[in-house]
């Protein structure tokens, strides 16, 4: 995945995961394997990628003074970690009928926001009955 | 619910669905089916209350500049998501002969951090034997 | 603990619990008892410790006009009660082969926002089979 707060949205790919696991009742934890992307719930559209970006820059911006990255040479991603770590590596969804209870306008996706490209492994795990 | 941070306050109601549930070891799942709402853990007292309001009113402020505002006519809630995906949709709560662990300080609400009252669906799993 | 955002890593101890709960496939819970404590997975190196106290000075800072304080006599801790509420009492991780799925680099800690030391409950949660 692209860095710098890139979104990638997997809801198709999760819920084509859930129909093939012929689970009826339980539930979905999505675990990103990575300190410094995480997975979301969002309205996925260009405004709110737009705005989630600006958020982040603003509350936690990047900044070689961050103790990561004086402590570490070579380092330059303490704000990626600071981001990835509050909005969580983790999420639980339920699954009723068949599906996930996900509303309307709510879309999984993951975030990354390290500041270069890398390969992200996502645990998809479907637990019930 | 009524929007702008609005807390209601769902212990009791958790707390009796776990009682008839006669699931005795498990997990809780709540998940609230919407952008921009959250569920929280918190102690449920008018400071708190007060407190979670300035947060967000500080951290993340209405702003009409937001670009899920300017990009969508008629749109004045980018401030509600950016404070729904951070706080996050979903909690799991482990539950122990019959009970949930939760301290003694520890309550469950909803916040509702849109612009105007709407209806809210929250889903509850038990799952457990 | 000790209050004002210690953090305290627990990987070994739950990887140790882990192994002796003989389950293969299924989910951790941790969960916290607290208002003012949370759950969190990092990179656990001191500067991201550092950084990580650094942040939540800045973006919820300590301060006597928190409503909590100002309306409850004796209390200073409405700053520890933001932090907590927000980075979450609670996080779930997949469980495969009888293993944590935890990525190279992500380490499970406990953070206590509190003013003071104060002794913690966790609820390790292990559910599969």
């Amino acid at each position: 995945m692209q860095g710098d707060a890139h979104i990638e949205n997997l809801t198709t790919t999760i819920h084509d995961l859930v129909t093939h696991s012929n689970i009826t009742n339980g539930t979905l934890t999505l675990f990103i394997k990575h300190t410094t992307a995480a997975v979301m719930i969002i309205e996925d559209e260009p405004g709110i990628r737009a705005d989630t970006r600006a958020f982040w820059n603003q509350v936690v911006p990047a900044n070689p003074q961050w103790e990561h990255n004086t402590r570490n040479p070579g380092e330059d991603n303490g704000h990626s970690h600071l981001r990835g770590q509050l909005q969580s590596p983790s999420i639980t969804i339920p699954l009723m009928q068949g599906k996930l209870t996900l509303g309307t306008w709510q879309q999984i996706v993951v975030i990354d926001f390290d500041t270069r490209a890398r390969t992200r492994e996502l645990v998809v795990q479907i637990m019930g009955e």
